[in-house]
């Protein structure tokens, strides 16, 4: 049974922090294997990642055809679902225009001496995009890694996908076409993500890598960290769903389960201040359970990591919502009392204002991105965004007169630190 | 020597490509010690930092002693030369007017539907910062970590710096005190970074890591990414002057020279117009060198690494500058030949402007950030900002109108996606 907590109980402090370093994942020790496995790449480029995919995806393909054809695509395009193929239009489109407003601006000024500082952003030239295979491989994800990248300039979007056993999931490609994906790679796990760092004579190297992981692709990235750029390392995904008594129990136990069918360790969490309340969500809960398609996943989630806690008044929430950093955070309640909690929080991935904005329109088509930070990393992160995929050049320029009046203390310091290098470079044209 | 290339050279592209991947640094294995250590401090905190600091710092303390006292702050404050002190102000005034200006701005708006998008930015709560003991215990490098974090708005920066034998830079403790840096501890090493992740009985766990350290240090780092953020990991540093024979070649080798001091695998690269001009800035570095404290790190460093690079035009720069993405870019060019270049230039760290912007002024005054991405990371990343402390909570609110226009397309990729829970926590507010 899911935990519950109730902030007026004596032990309450004790029990929520144990709930907040509750192990959702085993980690697996796979940094030698995935070490071996790069390095191989470096050594034989296409041939290693060619024997690996036979070894790990049951897939034999010569070197012509890491790569997936136009033709594949056209083909992908006739067998999906035209509504579908609408919505994802629909869904590019609207995250085109949030991420347009994104874009960060040059920015040059002179400061009160004179001297001129700022900045002048630039895109990264070449990303390499990861998209899982198999159950997780969602046309979504792809549009939601992609897009950010197209609107902040990247020339050169690189993407892998594994194909187990030769099976590719058409919505996968017509979701990187819509994106405007340059290229794709039939190829996953660690050895995809040495060839996108390091190249091989197919695939040329990029220069960051973004997109979800199993743990040896997480590893992998970890070790090609420095080399290349890297995104977050996704971890299992939670809802938090801040309810009072004014809501359809419904409706947010249906909130909940959305989250939970993704991955037995997903986390659900609800906060209520109306005990009658939660108890109601979590019957919903248990009804909606029997009818989902993915009840095997959901139960499991909801059972070992599902959690209602009862607050005694709303305003208690806000330090829980901040110590557990959720990465969806629902707030269904009145205008007012939403916009006022928002204001006030610090830690969250997105926020979902009001009751008719469930945390899954902002998945697929609000136009706000769903690579957010999981598993408390919100402390320190923020979603994907333009922002992952543009870079600041710092820029100075002094005359005359400002080196005269800023070299002095510059001397002081480099002395300071024994760099006389440092201190002669600025020495040198002050005639000192 | 150093290496000198001529574009005009028949075997150029060859020899730059070379060049471009010469390996400045031996890559020391030593994570297996470093995943020991995490370990070790994750169990017996306190005692497996004081036995690791006996160990690698010959230095003996009990957990009373881990931290620096306000006492001993005022004792190095009466240590210190004046004249630094003020100078370091001076830097910390600068650095703080500058990042002042990079502290970005919520949003909100309403799109043409009506859906209510935008973001929040919020500070990180807790931040370590670790300094590096010895030779690079450099106080301008406290200002230039702990100033923007201030001003991003962190609450509690903790600081750690090694204390080999005992030995403690007055300098370091004045210039984190300037800072407003909150807490330092004598410890570094892997055991610190660990320490700062997961937190002792005498340090409180922070949420994010910056600053620079040895093979060890950045190992720790790239493990304890995910539990807490990290900054980019720091390679070895490097300066290109693009100059025209209208310098003093005296100027462009204190330049290169400032960069060579630093580190037998610094990297400075001339690129010239003018054959005779790159000669004479040669015979400058040879004289100059002789005359260096640091002789014996700068002379390696521009034997072995140092380059000099002939163009036919300036215009040949820019491609080249590009590839470098140098950590350092000064263009001691005329104002009109810089700003045009400046506008091109796709991958630098930082760029210091005509001839009287020696890239050491933005070390330490310019207000700037000296913490910049090295060995060809400004492809992909930038250096250190207000953006570093910050992160970005995503805002959606729908209506009950904005739902029904966008939940049909929400719910057909729910369900390519075979996520039933997902369309139904959709469908059962549109009574579908």
């Amino acid at each position: 049974m899911p935990i519950k907590l109730k902030t007026s109980d004596a032990g309450f402090e004790e029990r929520f922090a144990a709930f907040l370093t509750t192990k959702r994942e085993v980690s697996q020790e796979v940094d030698d294997t995935v070490r071996e496995i790069i390095a191989d790449v470096r050594r034989r480029g296409d041939e290693a990642v060619i024997e690996l995919t036979r070894k790990f995806d049951r897939f034999d393909l010569d070197s012509s055809e890491l790569r997936v054809t136009s033709e594949e695509i056209a083909q992908a395009y006739e067998k999906a679902d035209p509504a579908t193929v609408e919505a994802l239009r629909l869904a590019r489109e609207r995250i085109e225009a949030h991420h347009r407003r994104q874009v960060p601006e040059d920015k040059r000024y002179s400061d009160k001496i004179g001297a001129e500082l700022g900045w002048r952003w630039t895109a990264i030239s070449a990303v390499g995009l990861y998209v899982p295979g198999g159950m997780a491989s969602y046309p979504s994800s792809v549009l939601m890694n992609a897009v950010p990248a197209r609107v902040a300039g990247v020339e050169r979007i690189a993407m892998v996908v594994p194909t187990p056993d030769g099976a590719l999931n058409p919505l996968v490609l017509v979701a990187a076409d819509i994106a405007g994906v340059d290229e794709i790679y039939r190829i996953g796990g660690a050895q995809a993500v040495a060839a996108l760092a390091y190249g091989t004579d197919t695939i040329a190297p990029v220069d960051k890598i973004v997109g979800p992981g199993n743990a040896y692709v997480a590893a992998a990235k970890r070790q090609v960290f420095g080399k290349v750029g890297i995104d977050m390392i996704a971890g299992p995904s939670e809802v938090l769903v801040v309810a009072d008594a004014n809501n359809n129990p419904d409706w947010i136990a249906a909130d909940l389960l959305a989250q939970a069918e993704h991955d037995q360790a997903a986390q659900s969490i609800l906060i209520t201040d109306d005990e009658d309340f939660g108890a109601s969500v979590e019957e919903a809960v248990d009804r909606q359970l029997s009818q989902l398609s993915r009840e095997e996943i959901a139960r499991p989630s909801w059972k070992d990591f599902g959690a209602t806690i009862l607050v005694n008044t709303i305003e208690e929430a806000l330090p829980l919502i901040d110590r557990i950093a959720p990465e969806h955070l629902e707030l269904a309640l009145d205008d007012d009392a939403g916009e006022a909690l928002l204001q006030r929080i610090q830690h969250a991935g997105a926020v979902f204002l009001g009751r008719h904005t469930p945390e899954v329109i902002g998945d697929y088509v609000g136009g706000s991105n769903h690579v957010l930070p999981t598993a408390r990393s919100a402390r320190f992160s923020s979603g994907l965004s333009v922002h992952d995929f543009v870079k600041r050049m710092s820029i100075l320029k002094l005359g005359p007169d400002q080196l005269r009046e800023l070299g002095p203390a510059a001397i002081a310091i480099a002395e300071s630190e024994g760099l006389d290098g440092h201190a002669r470079s600025v020495s040198i044209r002050l005639n000192l």
